[in-house]
């Protein structure tokens, strides 16, 4: 019996250690937060190529779901999903909810589904709410560069649930990532399928090494976040009232814009 | 007492006239739906002008509130806020969902936001839920036409009360509005504001009475419905589960795709 529980430990552990630790989250049972995306892709921090017209810069809508470990949305140096394909390279969603949706019915890895509407420009912000479950604390979410070929921001599998409570605020900075099912070098780069298709990596100002690579600036060692999210966990009155409307930032477009 | 109470029942009919009424909702509190819209935007259907390239034709992230009949999210014959000027110009959602967030603060019109992906072609679907409560029950949506100067399809305030109960499932076939604010007549017609603002207008196959205007058919009675919204009323076991995730219906896209 003892080695039984031993072996028990060793595997429970030896499981949550690639991604976010979820199997020992004790908190209360449901939590609400607002995110908040907020895009800074300016052509102060990106003058390489930067789209100004047909279309400008700007971000696709949010598309993201809270779950547990057996579900992932996708992952650095993994495949990346036909739903995340479709969403990477068009900002088609459909697919991807699909994909979601059947994680949830098959093996009950998926507590919802959130989206937030896009963004019109390089810099700006959307928000929505979304709930986690104590069983399903992690959240990912992808939201396309727009243009690009098959790139993307977003999280994979982001544990909000800190042994016996949930988080109260969590920003993270986020880098554009190749979703690897098109080999376009620059925003406006024509469709060209990545025959094998290629695992999802990270763009870095010095990877892919071309010099056409929009992100490539060998002068930089690391390139400012073109993104950023913030989950601000709200209050607990929130939870059942009649009225969960967002609780968007006040002026922060305009702070924003003198950024920008 | 008598002619108070007569007075009470005459303002209270009166006022809500002109939208839903939603005074008499006498079903329980709170109902859950998922909303599906489908685009029908194809060549063959309005094969003038049709948008192939940068952009070809899509649809904008779906934004929507569910509120009472103190708040209006738009209406036609009247003028369209900044906020809804700002997503039907642009796609650019954030001012509208500040908007709405101030009347759910100040007049306590307003359940909840609600919003779904953008669909990649003019013919396509995206879903998501949405929550009404009895004091809430009417729904409000925009979705831009891309491109478009103005254009957009949306609801503007459907009951989804009646009396004692909620209705099962609810379709309605969509035709575009102007929102009066960009005076372009064409799908890629530059920007060009409308100066003094014009109000919101439905747009059809005679009115603008021009040929240039993009859905300009004389030989037609009618438009084909541009897009269509289903509501279906989510089985009260689906309330509160902990895996409220989409219902999503099978195939739905080829459906559609064999249509366009």
């Amino acid at each position: 019996k003892v080695i039984w529980t031993l072996l028990v430990t060793i595997l429970g552990y030896a499981s949550s250690l690639p991604v976010g630790d979820d199997s020992l989250c004790t908190a209360e049972e449901l939590a609400k937060y607002s995110i908040i995306f907020t895009g800074k892709w300016s052509q102060t921090a990106f003058p390489k190529q930067y789209p100004l017209y047909r279309p400008p810069a700007q971000w696709s809508s949010l598309l993201g779901v809270t779950h547990s470990s057996d579900y992932s949305m996708w992952k650095k140096n993994e495949y990346a999903s036909n739903g995340v394909r479709d969403f990477a390279e068009k900002g088609e969603a459909w697919l991807l909810m699909k994909e979601i949706e059947e994680a949830g019915e098959k093996i009950q890895s998926v507590h919802g589904i959130f989206s937030a509407p896009a963004i019109s420009s390089g810099t700006g912000q959307t928000s929505t709410e979304l709930e986690v479950h104590s069983r399903h604390p992690l959240v990912s979410f992808v939201v396309r560069i727009v243009p690009s070929p098959d790139w993307f921001v977003g999280i994979d599998s982001l544990n909000l649930c800190e042994g016996d409570h949930w988080m109260e605020e969590v920003s993270v900075d986020l880098f554009p990532y190749d979703a690897g099912t098109d080999s376009g070098f620059t925003f406006s780069s024509p469709n060209f399928a990545t025959i094998p298709q290629d695992t999802v990596t990270e763009i870095t100002c010095s990877s892919p090494s071309h010099p056409a690579n929009s992100f490539y600036y060998p002068k930089l060692k690391i390139l400012p976040p073109i993104a950023q999210v913030t989950m601000v966990k709200l209050k607990k009155t929130h939870l059942g009232l009649p009225a969960p409307y967002l609780n968007l930032p006040a002026k922060s477009n305009e702070i924003i814009d003198s950024v920008s």
